[in-house]
């Protein structure tokens, strides 16, 4: 191993090599190589769960990482046959080092290769010779240090590609799993993480290892975690498919510096029975940089991200902490609904964890009178204040602190309970203790969360840890959190669209296309046209080609009506467009100063709509998330505040509503100052209207509705704009 | 000790009796008797330093609270002389009990009561008989558990003012002072606090303690603790004044359920040299319910809440966690600007770190040529990367990381740094934590922060803190949110009033509030009035009886013009409002139908103003904190959006220039899609102008100038409202 190399790998806590450039991986992924076997759980298992495995780069020499491998197998117990080698030989730990994959007596299921980037080709060819099908290659050294090691890579993708093997990496950390007892890491591994039903799939392996420390620490279990490097054959959405379907992972947690097959892993996610935590970094202009020269993570749209996240039912976490506070939480049975009882012991703590459950949108709904007479039955009803949240600051029997607690689990209004729980003499110790192992056991019981706050010394927390699997929170706020995070989504809203909606006419909206600019500019009336033949009401109105046509059209629509500029972009600016014309002279005036100023050819002459509730919809294409559906308040107040929701196209009429209600203006659709409510199905057939566009035709790069006039009437499109992608 | 009352103390962790009734506080506090001395440095000191001391109600009998009093001083090491009493006498730990006050052989500094509640005015005249000037009354069992007990209440106080004593309680859990030993809480507090600079003013001793002890776990040494009660006597501003003056107290947190004098906070926190931590909590319906059945906290308007501190320069904490965090960041210099340098081990957690530093409105200045070649003479340039974040992941000789940090921290362009590092294995420990005293060292020496982020095994942990005074972050978010929130506040932008700008005419002012209706209503000419009288540019207006005269009114000023409705509220809703009005015969048309059908007796006739960038501007009287101003943006999408930021009346002209600034909508007023940047002075001095009108009147209940158009020209309001307070 090169000297530089080495020194390079001797950082300890956390590798500073890093994961993929994804640029890479676009250009020579394993997707262009369809010999290469398609994800299967069979396949995949084998990474985790190999039942002999090899250590290619284990060396009796200082400073060798491959060491660490071998140590960290032994600390987390891997049982199977473990073959070491290395070209000078000798023997390791009382392990004999074979000089050669060659010579290895068996065929591994596993090879762990950490040998330098130059010889990792020979190695996949000799591991192939040999018949092994599955590689870790944490290697460094490749495209992440330098572009010009592309051809390194493709060296090795075609070894692979010739002898069907499915390998991960190069530059990773490689894999773990606490069921077999393989641990691949090169950084030392102190202590065996605890097993559990947690796998992680990080795109930094610094992270990941911080995240597998920090639920060591936490108490929360693991079952598999994969560092997923340069990422040139095996890949996140191919660790989450086999994760998905892997019996022994309860919840997945990936961690992304950029998504790049952004629809693949959303709908991955939106298939998965368990919950899937998404920490996706890297949001911001201040953090490209830093990840774009590592990974060359490239910056998604933060928003579309998130939204698409949101409608795949991905938990997504912002940062470590409160990533580690949602794997607390998913510890617990998931919350049904946003019907929280707080029980406590003070009422300031009470007061903050109200605080916070205002601030996640949670409820503490009253407490019924059968639960409220039970609850006297046991207390002197002058010392409890009976209410939610429940302070139970004078009461010191914890037997009736459990038959509390049990009540409030058995409420058909429950559902989940945060208790608030302190001491610090030895006095209340034991009597506590056993209120919380009931509590762990009636959260079972009941499968309900049962968020528990415990504010105790740090040697006594420690002793509780023991005796409960209830995650313990060190905050009111946190338990709040955690449960508020982890609840179950809402369903979506109940909407249907009116049975009259019309249907697109696929049709004439491709002919409509075929009349793009060069630019990929569709103008005005086609831009009209296509909204209006994909379904959508757009407001009546015609061509006029000079100012007396303009006045017998205005006429024929009837007054007022608005004229708009055709080929002028930025219309209003440019004072290329009129409203409220309410004569066939003022149309006609209007005009002619307008076809005179702006040299125009061609003029819209359209009805005026009435109302004022304004809306944009939208669409666009993300290159990591394809086809995306928008709605926003119209104005120029909205746009400043960039009030807008988004979709993954095509959107059902349910998730048009909640793109509807997750609007911070939303309250202006519902009724506001005496407006009435607008008719919800009709601008949901608007939204899904053009999302069907969207998702069907790639070509349409861009189409706002701007604005779509909205009330309790309908939905009507009075402006339209399209950009057809070009396909020179 | 009465069995209830007992039972009731009892409880351990935290105590379930709260903190006052302001409502009572209102009716009978210390204010409203001037015999009892102003709070003085000398007088409040004897709390915290007596030089002798007595705890009423220290018996031999089991469960005694009063002996947890007892020994907690003695953990905390107060060694003055102290004496026991109780009635029934004895001997406890080998202290003579004495049977009354009386029988004292000398007259301590400071009296700790810990009797239930009916002894309590007794034992008040008794310490004043025996010249006992400072009471901690701890005993509960007052209006925060009845309303009837009030009487016994103002016993307590009349017996205090008769011998000029000052208390704090009833219903507390006392003081601590590390620096005398005084540890008064009658919870069993199992170590002493760590002696330092950070003093805690609690309204609920239970989150009171919970910060105690998070601190001492946090290694964040504490100077001193009070929890206020039921602040009969002695309330938080007190003990803030008092704390803002202690030499020994560096850093000051309240923690507060409601705020009642807040202007007076305000005003002292305004004045502190020293940092004041504000964790206001009940902010929410969920939490007003559980907050007022046991303080009585009345809601606060949390937006004037958060207005008022961020304006008296207070650090808001809203959750236990952020603000634990917070007090960590204070053991650091304050960053004295947002410019950041991240030095990182790890690319991953540099990523995470920049996402926040996105997030808390920091930046990340571009490192300097000079600097970047001083680190390359150290460093291999290929190995690392020379941008910020620095990622050292590669650099394994620790010497050279100081090397980095010094002159990271020597440039001018750096106010704060933050630093990841992370090891596992033993190793590097060593070199890691030479590195870490020296961080601290340049930390001090630059008088800069760093905020140090360690990612190690929590034994390692354990070793760090024994050899640094640097807060050590478990996350790099949690890193850079302590430096972002500890940061000095920015200057307020340069803003002047125009030289030309109008000042009030008072008389006129006083004149224009007569003629308010008996409903404290101002009718439109007279609103319009009273804001041109305070120096705010008005449209030009004249009132009309009738429609001819609004048509002549109309040519008088020039068209277009708008005419509005005197009289109604709503105008637009009831169609009290016509635009844009053209002609005399538009004027005197729609004036007729107008008078006709609303049944009018004047009506406004107003120069239309054009412009479209269209600010709220008023203010309002807030219970707690006084006069309040507003601004906002204008219309309903901004309204429904609720965009708006409050200032303390009167404010300055930077300070309204701020207001304009902190609007999520400010872009609008800075230039937006081809529109001009408005005038801010001219906005300012309409800001302004309200403002000083709200704090010179109080009986201006309300005040709304909407809209007020503003542009590049100037501001003009074209509308307003007001309500005087009636006296009666």
């Amino acid at each position: 191993m090169e000297k530089a190399r080495q020194a390079r790998d001797s950082v300890g806590g956390y590798p500073a090599r890093r994961t993929a450039l994804d640029s890479v991986r676009a250009r020579i992924s394993f997707k262009s190589h369809p010999s290469i076997p398609a994800n299967s759980e069979g396949l995949m298992r084998k990474f985790f769960h190999p039942k002999s495995l090899t250590i290619v780069g284990v060396s009796a020499s200082p400073g060798n990482l491959g060491r660490n491998i071998y140590h960290n197998m032994m600390t987390f117990g891997y049982r199977g046959p473990l073959y070491l080698v290395s070209p000078k030989g000798g023997e390791y730990k009382g392990n004999h080092i074979y000089t050669s994959i060659e010579e290895l007596p068996e065929t591994p299921e596993l090879a762990v290769v950490l040998t330098p980037a130059a010889t990792v080709p020979g190695l996949v060819t000799a591991c192939g010779e040999k018949g092994i099908k599955n590689l870790v290659i944490e290697s460094g050294g490749f495209t992440e240090l330098d572009r010009s090691k592309a051809d390194l890579e493709k060296q090795i993708l075609e070894a692979a590609q010739r002898y069907g093997i499915r390998f991960i990496g190069p530059n990773c950390i490689g894999v773990i799993c606490t069921q077999s007892g393989v641990a691949a890491p090169f950084p030392v591994l102190a202590r065996p993480a605890p097993p559990g039903g947690v796998s992680i799939v990080a795109q930094s392996g610094g992270v990941g290892l911080t995240y597998l420390h920090n639920c060591a620490q936490a108490g929360i279990g693991i079952s598999k975690f994969a560092s997923v490097g340069n990422k040139l054959n095996i890949n996140e959405q191919d660790l989450l498919a086999y994760l998905i379907e892997d019996p022994e992972t309860k919840v997945i947690l990936l961690y992304l510096e950029s998504v790049v097959a952004g629809r693949e892993i959303a709908d991955l996610i939106a298939s998965s029975p368990k919950p899937v935590v998404v920490h996706k970094s890297n949001i911001s202009p201040q953090s490209n940089a830093i990840a774009q020269s590592h990974t060359a993570a490239l910056a998604n749209d933060d928003s579309v991200v998130e939204a698409a996240l949101k409608q795949a039912g991905a938990i997504r976490a912002h940062t470590v902490t409160e990533c580690l506070d949602i794997l607390r939480g998913l510890t617990l049975p998931r919350a049904k609904g946003k019907r929280l009882v707080v029980i406590s012991r003070s009422g300031g703590h009470a007061v903050v964890a109200a605080d916070a459950v205002s601030r996640r949108g949670l409820e503490l709904p009253p407490l019924p009178r059968e639960f409220l007479d039970k609850v006297k039955k046991h207390v002197r009803a002058s010392v409890i204040r009976l209410q939610n949240p429940l302070d139970l600051g004078d009461l010191f029997d914890f037997k009736v602190n459990i038959t509390i607690l049990e009540e409030a689990l058995a409420l058909k209004t429950t559902d989940a309970v945060v208790v608030i729980h302190g001491y610090r003499g030895k006095a209340e110790a034991e009597d506590s203790r056993n209120f919380i192992k009931k509590a762990g056991e009636l959260c079972q019981k009941y499968n309900k969360p049962v968020g528990l706050c415990l504010l105790v010394e740090p040697e006594e927390l420690a002793k509780v840890k023991e005796i409960t699997t209830l995650p313990l929170f060190a905050a009111a706020e946190e338990a709040v959190n955690a449960l508020a995070r982890c609840r179950l989504p809402d369903p979506l809203p109940q909407l249907e669209l009116p049975p009259q909606a019309e249907t697109p006419d696929w049709g004439r909206i491709r002919r409509t296309l075929g009349a793009a600019q060069p630019d990929g500019n569709l103008e005005l009336p086609e831009s009209l046209i296509l909204a209006a033949s994909a379904g959508i009401p757009v407001a009546p109105f015609m061509v006029a080609l000079n100012p007396d046509e303009a006045g017998f059209i205005a006429r024929e629509l009837g007054f007022p009506v608005v004229i708009k500029a055709v080929g002028i972009s930025h219309k209003t600016e440019h004072k290329g467009v009129a409203l409220n014309l309410r004569t066939q002279e003022e149309v006609v005036e209007a005009a002619s100063l307008m076809f005179d100023n702006l040299g125009l050819k061609r003029m819209v002459v359209m009805s005026q709509i009435p109302g004022d509730t304004e809306v944009i919809v939208g669409c666009k294409n993300d290159p990591s998330f394809g086809p995306i559906a928008l709605l926003g308040l119209g104005g120029v107040t909205a746009e400043a505040l960039k009030d807008v929701s988004l979709g993954l196209a095509p959107v059902s009429p349910g998730q048009a509503g909640y793109m509807m209600d997750s609007l911070k203006g939303s309250v202006l659709l519902k009724g506001f100052r005496g407006k009435p409510a607008i008719n919800r199905p009709a601008l949901a057939h608007v939204v899904c209207r053009v999302s069907e566009l969207a998702a069907r035709l790639p070509e349409v790069a861009e189409l706002d509705l701007n604005p779509v006039i909205t009330g309790p009437g309908g939905s009507v499109a009075v402006d339209a704009r399209v950009v057809v992608k070009k396909w020179n």
